[in-house]
């Protein structure tokens, strides 16, 4: 398979970029080249003025099943035992996770089957995630003697610390309904109508100011790693640009006028 | 309407202090005014020892529906299109929200019915907060391009990621029985019951020894932002300190000796 | 009673340190006694290669109802009024308390009644818990004058800031179902299969990598308080020597060859 058909890409008239896993047959395993035409796709789209959100999806039944054993197992036959390529590939996973969140629009994932280690990680890493009641989330690396140490990073910022710990720990599949109990995903949905239900989520936000979107959702993360006194004075700062710029202008005006807004 | 009728405030002899958001022709907003009052009175009664606990209420449909945009947009006139005006605002609500949080006294919302932008984080501000289960709760800022990004930092502080990045995102109304469940409110009850039910835990509150509620709703807020370590450090300090503290040996006592306590 | 047997120790076969609270008479309070033998189990468990997971479980009806009161009082009696004895009591607890979060070997609390007090901050303090469903949880200090300052450190590192807020300002019984919905358990059971489902637990990631989990535990509370960018750098690098250990290396090859893995 070439390497561009590992990632599909289609963004639509209302600026939603659909990225779809498609190595159905390694179960969307995140092998270094589907890891670097993630980070790749990532850093294209915020820059990109024509996309507005991002839904991350996958073909096949399995979501992502997390990445690629055999070609990191390969990695061992090296003079340092793989110690630079594995340090290569965490280095570059976590970039693309970091890429994620760092992204100026917002991701949704759309987890149509199991999402397990790095695949779990990946739906822990976006900001927003639908599952099909059928989908199952696990961190299974405890099973093989390889502990998801960076799947964990995600998933400890989404759940309670017990709950990851269980998951860690045990490494037995979660439920979409119980990942949705515990703030893993946001919702569970039957299978027939997920696609449908993530891509209407995705055109409700695509319909706000791109612009307010991306201070937002940079402005969350930021201040959630600052103290309530910090993160309140560079939360204010931000509301006072945020005021001054274009969009509020109309944005306000437009409510207050009772029209719909029209972004710049 | 006179300044002090926009927030009355009722002081029982059990030392509950009602304090009444009173501009439902508003639906609550806050204004430069009712900010100012709010900051004064979550001042004086920090300080009141005749005050115990606090229940922020409010009259009308409407909880509090966040600024008042009309004012707002009224400083856009200023020569600077209004950056010194909003500046001045968003410091003058960040500190009546972190007032809420340094006071002395516990602070119960009783959440009567919507409440949105800075309106929903004056309740995830509060320590508890019981409301109607035909209250609303959103952080619309979305629609009109400005990014509700200061109520973000007390409803992060108080539910998941992915929750409170749902409710940013989509600016979506929240129910009363979601908000209980992702934890932004304590319970949802009926609306014949809220006001008995939030002045029932009200009176239990004002019952305990009022330095031992200071002492542990500071050390709380304080320890939250620490390493375990140091947490553990601080904490064990103050029941070190809390320990030799009259109401401590009376309460002690009393438990002992089965008698009720009669606190300094 | 000996104080050898304050506090019971039994390991199996399958590496599961079975410790037992056992001072019913006193629903198992943490006597300066009681504590000290924790802590000294826990650190000779970390090091052990015989113990691979570790079930804390109690005699008798309470769980486990906190520090004992009327030792404490007795400090009193000192010249300095307890200070120094209170300030040596907190110093041991937290020790203790902190002692199991860096226990290289997860711990499950197995809660068969009440767990009050620091008996909840036990719980909290560990990795797992599953408790019976008749089983009760609060913070119950501020009846006394003496808030849970302690306890909370561990409480609002498990639960949300308004549900460890109630349990703290009221004193309030929280019941095992709630305990669960809230985050500071994993599982409510029925008394009746609370043992076996804790051993089943126990069994489980018992049978997984000691240096797995070792590594796992440590990295999961180290990297909680770091900034995302940190946390990754640090989880990334544990995963490179993870994978470059001998059971990483024997795991993954056991799972490519499907066959069970044979740990060092």
């Amino acid at each position: 398979m070439p390497m561009s058909n590992l990632l599909l890409s289609e963004l639509n008239d209302a600026g939603v970029l659909r990225l779809t896993l498609n190595d159905a047959k390694r179960r969307n395993a995140l092998s270094e080249a589907m890891l670097e035409q993630l980070g790749e796709r990532f850093a294209e789209a915020s820059d990109d003025p024509n996309v507005r959100v991002i839904v991350l999806a996958a073909n096949g039944p399995a979501f992502c099943a997390g990445h690629n054993l055999k070609e990191m197992t390969a990695g061992r036959a090296d003079a340092d035992a793989g110690k630079a390529y594995f340090s290569k590939i965490m280095t570059l996973c976590s970039g693309v996770m970091q890429s994620m969140v760092h992204c100026s629009k917002p991701v949704i994932a759309e987890v149509t089957g199991i999402a397990t280690a790095a695949g779990c990680q990946l739906v822990a890493s976006c900001d927003l995630a639908i599952a099909a009641d059928t989908a199952q989330f696990s961190t299974p690396g405890v099973h093989i003697g390889l502990f998801c140490s960076t799947p964990m990073v995600a998933l400890s910022r989404n759940v309670a610390n017990k709950h990851a710990m269980e998951m860690l720990l045990t490494g037995d599949m979660t439920s979409a309904h119980r990942a949705a109990e515990i703030g893993l995903i946001n919702h569970a949905v039957s299978p027939e109508s997920l696609s449908e239900t993530t891509m209407a989520m995705a055109h409700k936000i695509a319909s706000k100011s791109s612009m307010t979107l991306a201070t937002g959702k940079r402005a969350f993360y930021a201040q959630r790693e600052m103290t309530l006194a910090e993160a309140y004075e560079y939360a204010s700062q931000v509301m006072v640009e945020n005021m001054l710029a274009q969009d509020a202008v109309e944005g306000i005006s437009a409510f207050i006028e009772k029209r719909p807004p029209n972004w710049s």
